[in-house]
């Protein structure tokens, strides 16, 4: 028998009104059972996407997903942790060379990651292009790694808020996906759940985000930040552009590629930028007074990543695998490059093979797409400007397809805009 | 395979969008054959509560449920066709006097009807109370029945929009019953493919009625006039009073005596002006030039009633079942009756055995309320005011729990407010 009547708390959302915290412990726990069945669960999720969630009911709504499964503590290691989660956008492989860096600045990193779908790529789909690396670690392992090498990137286990997987592959064929306060709550109850001390949260805003406007983008990271708060993790974020790619590279083994030159003091500016703010941010919520910009230079950087590769079976040193099929993109006439879209380039890459659209699907370690310009470069008619790998040739059209419209060649150069927008703090 | 992506479509209607007739054709569709999953059905209900539908998707929408089902046809008869519909009130017997009138008249009346849930009771429990009569008959007999007696009021087969069926049951548990829409579409796709030629709606709006404000009853009523009207099927709403209960009996063997008694010429003052305002209605939707008054005086209206039941194997002469079970509500003062609330009246005869909470619960005949004074008459204190009738007296308590603050008695008279509020036509 059921404690609440669901139809009346839906009512209750519907209509605007406030559900107790008594009511969301049962929802979300009796969800969680199958006692709340999907349709109801649905109904609900649009309602809060129309009504929203106020400050009280989200803390209740995440802590209640929270208690649904286990609660990791490393209280007991011998430095403090950090934690970083982006939100999502085109080349932004930010977690290799950001969590080995942090690490060297003598702050613990327990990255639980997921995998990619759609458009942008997963942290663990560009690891496993590492010939033997290993995304699942069990939590002793993961334990072991953070004290010993102080950095860990692995599969998040299903034992964190069990809730949140139910509702998010509900969320996910039900057009309720882009309600604000269940989108804080699924990232926020995993990463509290996940037991870290601090949390730099990158909320990503423009065309290859998930969020395309700044006040959406602003109202999730504040929503997040006052969660993360609320639950004794030292919360900050960053809002930062993803109108185009990050660096020069969206696919798993270019990435990791791209990663490695920034850890060896090389890469694109804007990867250098990005990860450098981020860890400044993370060393900082832990309480750590280092300048991760020494750690980069002085390559200790690059010795956590090697053992962090090593410690999950993977060969730092082992050649990333090359794609059997590259086809050229070339400027069109001479100019500026003025735009070349995030969305345009994340979906070319998915098509050639970098990405999955449903989660049992493979990807290719060696297939996405290289930029051999940035918006801003000065470009000759005829001058390759990207590079298209992939192991399936048949995809090339359909990725050439998805990039018509995405680029354009200018007389002037773009208005630059900074890369980092804005600061969210408690 | 789908032949739409059903997310795209919740997204298309949640962002306020229009949807397109062949995709709402295919998902009425694909919902009822289960392509369509139950949550995604729920959440594109409640986004449709927010965003509604406008004419055209609301006319597309209807058509798509009828479509579903089987459309019966009367088009062959020798006398047109007129049926009614009310939203349902406390009280609300006036189909049992009026179909046999209108027939009398020499319309057809094909009454297809539910049962009660709830607060309101449903026509055919009211008749049950009747012994012998059946309320099951097939498309032959009933179509037999309205050429030789000119009236039927039997159940509606499972053939008429079996989409609206599943999609009622899945709106009942997902708070979405109150879409304006798809109350419209629910009513009118049925009472389309149940063929009338001319319809009357009776649209309540008060306290017992569904629909509490002004506005929204007359945006259902002007939706639905609408959508019969596209259909081809002469329709106009009345917009009438559902604040106290209709005549002086709520439940089912006594609502039965009391349409009698208006068929005999007697009857509640509010009982006989309405049965003879809709009966106008119908008669002139239908294109027929008689005085429903006259036939209710010269007595062919009661003829057609006792050949309508008989008809049905119901004994019209058979003494009605008495409750076991009889008490008194009295006056605690002397004064004017100032309300007499239809929602207290309507609950307490349902507690009392007259309605159902579950569809599978079985009513009793003879349970209701009798009222002895109406809003308006002068009472004693120490008078009785209403009569509780049971089969099972441990129900009273509950029964007179529902009537605390139901009715008030004052020194003055309350303001009386007319029946029919207002008339919508195409």
């Amino acid at each position: 028998m059921s404690e609440f009547a669901v139809v009346e708390l839906i009512r209750t959302k519907r209509d605007g009104g406030s559900l107790s915290d008594a009511e969301i412990d049962w929802l979300i726990r009796a969800y969680t059972q199958g006692v709340v069945a999907d349709e109801q669960m649905s109904a609900m999720a649009m309602a809060i996407l129309f009504r929203g969630l106020d400050d009280r009911e989200l803390s209740t709504w995440t802590n209640a997903m929270i208690n649904t499964g286990e609660r990791l503590d490393f209280s007991g290691l011998s430095r403090p942790t950090a934690d970083k989660h982006s939100t999502g956008g085109v080349g932004d492989k930010i977690t290799l060379p950001l969590a080995p860096l942090v690490a060297a600045c003598g702050v613990a990193v327990p990255q639980l990651s997921g995998r990619g779908l759609g458009h942008t790529g997963g942290t663990l789909d560009k690891l496993e292009a590492i010939p033997g690396w290993r995304a699942e670690l069990t939590n002793e392992e993961a334990y072991r790694q953070l004290e010993d090498v102080g950095a860990v990137i692995c599969a998040a286990g299903s034992g964190l808020a069990p809730a949140d997987k139910k509702l998010y592959a509900l969320r996910d064929v039900t057009g309720t996906v882009e309600a604000i306060a269940l989108i804080a709550s699924s990232i926020m109850s995993k990463k509290i759940a996940e037991g870290t001390g601090a949390l730099v949260l990158d909320v990503k805003v423009g065309s290859g985000a998930f969020m395309k406007n700044l006040d959406d983008a602003t109202e999730l990271a504040r929503r997040m930040v006052a969660l993360g708060t609320a639950a004794g993790v030292n919360t900050t974020a960053l809002l930062t552009r993803m109108d185009t790619p990050l660096g020069m590279t969206a696919g798993n083994g270019l990435e990791v590629a791209e990663s490695v030159e920034v850890l060896a003091g090389g890469g694109p500016a804007d990867v250098v930028e990005l990860t450098l703010a981020l860890a400044r941010e993370m060393v900082q919520a832990a309480g750590v007074d280092v300048d991760p910009a020494a750690r980069l230079a002085d390559g200790s950087a690059m010795d956590v990543w090697r053992r962090m590769i090593r410690a999950q079976d993977g060969d730092p040193d082992a050649p990333l695998p090359g794609a059997q099929h590259v086809e050229v993109v070339s400027a069109d006439r001479d100019g500026v490059l003025a735009e070349l879209d995030a969305m345009a380039v994340g979906v070319a890459a998915w098509r050639l093979g970098a990405g999955r659209s449903r989660k049992e699907d493979p990807v290719q370690a060696a297939a996405g797409v290289r930029m051999l310009a940035k918006p801003g470069d000065r470009v000759q008619a005829g001058q390759p400007l990207l590079e298209l790998h992939t192991d399936t040739p048949d995809s090339i059209a359909r990725a050439q397809e998805a990039l018509v419209g995405g680029w354009m060649i200018a007389d002037q150069a773009p208005e630059s805009t900074p890369l980092v927008i804005d600061r969210i703090t408690a």
